[in-house]
């Protein structure tokens, strides 16, 4: 969606290292946004992001606009409705369906062999993963690590609306799921106890709200009741009116 | 859906002839059968299906297993539910999801250039063209002429669910859409004449019930109060248990 930060460019290079062509698509999706969430303010700057494309040697930008992508007679969806509902499924409907459907497009259009995508997003990512296998799409998706500030807050084009005392208090995110991953590798298999001490540290902070605090398996992010096998550790809370989510990865034998 | 009669041969030449390769897929696609349906009983003839491509010179079978095209974790579909409610849609819910879920997999397996599929299945076909528009599927669709037995009635796998008196009736699916043809081009404007005068005919036979006759713009099969345009008269019927479909097109000044 543009707004190119740290994050995207380790795709970029990613990309760059390991395939002949680097197409990077730059398209705001009206389908992936609610009614009241923040299309309109979204961060958009063509022209940096086509200075820092250009920094990374991309070979293609493809910047199509709205009418393009979806014009007036436009009628088809992509959709994985059991994979849609849970986390930020619940507290933003049509979201993923947005996401599959624009996701759709730009594979047929751009027809990549590799499919970057940042871990940051995860529930996008394991969407987007089970579309390709279930419609049989011949790409390969590749989940890249989340990139990070210096103290630790997760990179999103969404940060630019946090006040510098938010951004820095936002860094709790990422200490609680540290905070959690030390927790389970001494031995808590409990979700319970996992969720409740993340929650008991975010409330340290000026906070406003929690949308969710879940231990899932990372494969299908289905709730858990022990943890075991590949988990991840996801949340969404919001800081004022600018909703941050992360999530972490753990392994638990 | 295998079952090859004429109308599939009739595909299978027209790709023969503009395509160095000829891919066929036969699947009868459980998705696209309600519950009250004739999944279970709809005919599967392999060793006549093989024989009749290769007759005309099929360069591959793409003959999957239920199981490999829907794995029990399955969770992914296509839909285009604005164009899949009218006509058929509204008779056998689901149907049209199940279509264009089948087809966005086979389209991804076979990558062909070009998709021939038949006119008698006109909903289908409209709906498969959307999908392809809309999600910017790279292929080219081919919608090619109804395949017809001596008295008219379109080739369909269902007919031989008829028993021979049914068969001799079934012409006046056909003869009516000829006769609605014949009013038009007499200047005829009025849809709900054409409908009238078509079920009037339909009435003189045997005919058990009838799910719909309808004027509609061939492109979107949007309903007309006036003809005009490129119009198709669609019509779904039942003898007996077994239910039947046909349409023609006509240019309308």
């Amino acid at each position: 969606m543009g707004d190119l930060h740290e994050g995207h460019r380790s795709l970029l290079r990613k990309s760059k290292l390991e395939n002949d062509l680097t197409v990077l698509s730059i398209f705001v999706n009206p389908l992936q946004f609610g009614p009241q969430e923040d299309f309109r303010k979204y961060p958009r700057d063509k022209k940096k992001d086509e200075m820092l494309a250009k920094k990374e040697k991309v070979d293609i930008i493809f910047h199509p606009s709205e009418k393009e992508m979806y014009p007036a007679s436009y009628l088809t969806y992509v959709e994985n409705p059991a994979l849609s509902q849970s986390l930020c499924g619940e507290f933003r409907p049509g979201h993923f369906k947005g996401v599959t459907t624009v996701v759709s497009k730009l594979l047929n259009i751009v027809t990549p062999d590799v499919l970057y995508l940042g871990q940051k997003d995860l529930q996008q990512a394991v969407v987007i993963q089970k579309m390709v296998a279930d419609l049989n799409v011949p790409v390969k998706v590749k989940i890249c690590p989340t990139v990070r500030e210096k103290n630790g807050l997760a990179l999103s084009s969404r940060n630019t609306y946090l006040t510098p005392q938010q951004k820095q208090e936002a860094a709790i995110l990422y200490q609680s799921l540290q905070q959690a991953r030390k927790l389970i590798q001494n031995g808590e298999h409990n979700p319970k106890v996992i969720v409740h001490t993340i929650k008991k540290m975010m409330q340290t902070t000026h906070i406003s709200s929690i949308d969710y605090i879940e231990c899932v398996q990372a494969a299908d992010l289905t709730s858990l009741n022990v943890l075991k096998g590949n988990v991840a550790i996801a949340l969404a809370v919001w800081f004022g009116r600018t909703r941050l989510i992360d999530n972490i990865f753990v392994s638990v034998k």
